[in-house]
């Protein structure tokens, strides 16, 4: 039943050895294909769409998951610019770094070579099918990809189009393979092909991103919460603060980057926390607050502990008031999820042992956590965010979706 | 019953707070104060080494296990030695490196970390125990250990050793664990702390290494076969061939990285098999090889299809004459186990060629794969070699054991 699974892993398998040694200039003139036929087949590619919208609205989906679903003629230009955005970036592929010359003689260095085969694991959005194969086609991967079942059709066209162009670059089509099977036990098949994918990057809901790290016998480079902490120390800037928490709270609170906690330093809470609490209140922000913010603020509601560990991807902050610095890193290390954490100060020292301290993937001084993105980083791109620490950690781009092999020059050298 | 294994996850997993930020004086004064009782505990390690050396003649422990577990003098002093080394390596952690600004006004680096907890699973070294420990402490990382029921009475007193030295330096005895309880089921048990453990690295035979991968819900960082390969090109010079050839496969023949197979250009295949082929006989090396081979040289056994893919870890080498270099890559990337692999040759096109060509973890130009090893790669020490190639590939060093988080430094931004 579930044969499809194993024959298009073994044939992403195959199709990567030649994409292994693939030039930047062929690999950018199959991005600039895909485009050229993004471009002539959106009339069809809409009508597919329209397809997967007809069928959703007949079983109810919700409106954010309509929105989600849509493709449209701005989307699908969108969707082009993006590909142009990736043909422009460096190839990370070939380079050679870290050479080293131990005293046996030999010149040993790193290479940086593709993975090999990168299975991508999502949910609605169909601009992944797109997204996603770009960055692995141009970091040298061939790529198995297993959409949501909401938007089959749409997605079924788009790899077609990519298809068509890697024919025309005379590159295998086996190179990008979609998965058309749409149960959930197709997606447990591909778990096991350890044998064929070398890692697999879920997108999705936490719900889909914890069961594929619990059954995947692939390497998984997954995307855990995001329960992101502002610290507002004693020698803040306040308007910088309240602008900075006002942005990581308000401004996409549906987002793993978005604040979820608040603390701050108790020299300054009197004077801080009633502007900002007004100023969140304002825009619908509910504030649950430990026992000294209560005595401090109105129409707050008191904190749970389990509140600490939340991520509530709404318009609800957490704030507590702490007596310092190390209080501060101490309860972040402690609740927090190690995603994205910000402090603002104006001690130079105090921000640099907030970066040293704070075990996360990314460590803000003075700025909103909601710039932890591959684009906003300079990556140029994102395949995901890792809040792992193995292989990769925070936003990845192209670099991350590589590996290196050691390379080394000799003479003639013997063991001894 | 297997509490131990939970209660001993949480306490590296503690401990690793305090590790994060330790100084590298510190953690130097550190792996001084292990090799002071590592002297004056030498009469007590030698002791409980005699124990264990007592139950393993009993149980009929082969020769090869005997002396793998055997400590003396010499080896402890040589355990020293290796402490030393590592006192002398750079320590990577709070490295900052990959400095980008990108249009928003940030400043983007990465910073080097510790992973925070290592899980090592070995079986009968002792020294493992404490190399193992010494290099996961310089790299900031707590460590729980379990080693082979063989040497339990060593490795305890070792680990005491190092919990009398993190005593001393005040910092958590948690800082190393050692996991009692001899049977595998513990180790099932390791296998499930996600939550505590980052990493598992494991040491020993194939057997072990894929039963931890197969059930592993930590990542696992796996050193698999070595089914390495040496080709020798039409343009090589045939006395450094015959060195490099003989080198690989006799002069430590049970080792993942002796050379398993000889692939000869055809053009040279008749001045170069009879000699290599006496050399190599003369030396007690069994040849097998394809019908080509066996028209050049005599007294070798025909090569089944399977020979291609064993790993043979004795005096065996299987040998094929090629068409040319191309053929050679692809029998390399198609048989091979991806670990390490050489040609030998005369032309740098050729050199360079299958450098980027072979996907492997070490790749040779004229020198013997026997060199892929973390001293002889100028690592400075190794915790072991990686076939993967998640995270890290190849010989892995300090470096290895680190991950990284980005620091941001702003001016107040938001995200528009």
């Amino acid at each position: 039943m579930y044969e499809e699974v194993l024959i298009k892993s073994q044939s992403v398998k195959k199709a990567s050895g030649v994409l292994y040694n693939c030039t930047t200039a062929k690999k950018n003139s199959l991005l600039k294909a895909i485009n050229l036929y993004l471009r002539s087949e959106t009339p069809a590619i809409l009508a597919a769409n329209r397809i997967d919208l007809d069928c959703a609205e007949k079983t109810g989906l919700s409106k954010v998951m309509l929105d989600r679903l849509t493709l449209n003629e701005k989307r699908i230009q969108q969707m082009m610019q993006g590909v142009r955005d990736v043909v422009k970036l460096a190839d990370p592929v070939g380079k050679v770094f870290n050479k080293v010359k131990p005293p046996n003689g030999l010149i040993v260095e790193k290479m940086r070579v593709p993975l090999g085969t990168v299975g991508i694991i999502y949910e609605a959005r169909p601009n992944v099918t797109v997204d996603a194969s770009v960055l692995c086609l141009k970091s040298g991967n061939a790529v198995l990809l297993r959409g949501g079942s909401e938007a089959i059709h749409t997605n079924k066209i788009l790899v077609d189009v990519i298809k068509m162009a890697l024919k025309d670059l005379k590159l295998p089509v086996g190179c990008v393979e979609f998965i058309e099977t749409t149960d959930r036990a197709a997606v447990m098949e591909m778990l096991k092909q350890n044998r064929y994918l070398d890692v697999i990057i879920p997108r999705g809901s936490q719900q889909l991103i914890s069961f594929i790290q619990e059954n995947s016998v692939v390497p998984v480079i997954a995307h855990g919460e995001g329960n992101c902490h502002i610290y507002i120390d004693s020698s803040a800037d306040l308007l910088k603060a309240e602008e900075i928490v006002f942005n990581a709270k308000t401004q996409r609170p549906s987002v793993c980057n978005a604040a979820e906690k608040l603390l701050v330093h108790e020299k300054i809470a009197t004077r801080f926390l009633p502007r900002i609490a007004a100023r969140l209140q304002l825009a619908g922000v509910e504030i649950r607050g430990d026992e000294r913010t209560l005595s401090i603020i109105r129409n707050a509601k008191p904190v749970d502990e389990s509140d600490w560990k939340k991520e509530y991807l709404d318009l609800i902050i957490a704030v507590k008031v702490v007596k310092n610095l190390n209080d501060a890193i101490e309860h972040i290390n402690q609740y927090g999820s190690h995603h994205s954490d910000a402090i603002v100060t104006g001690s130079k020292a105090n921000g640099e042992k907030f970066l040293r301290e704070v075990d996360s993937a990314a460590v803000f001084v003075n700025a909103s956590t909601r710039f932890t993105d591959g684009y906003e980083f300079g990556l140029g791109a994102e395949i995901g965010i890792s809040t792992q620490k193995l292989h990769a950690r925070g936003p990845m781009g192209l670099t991350e979706l590589t590996s290196t092999k050691f390379i080394v020059h000799g003479k003639g050298q013997v063991r001894k």
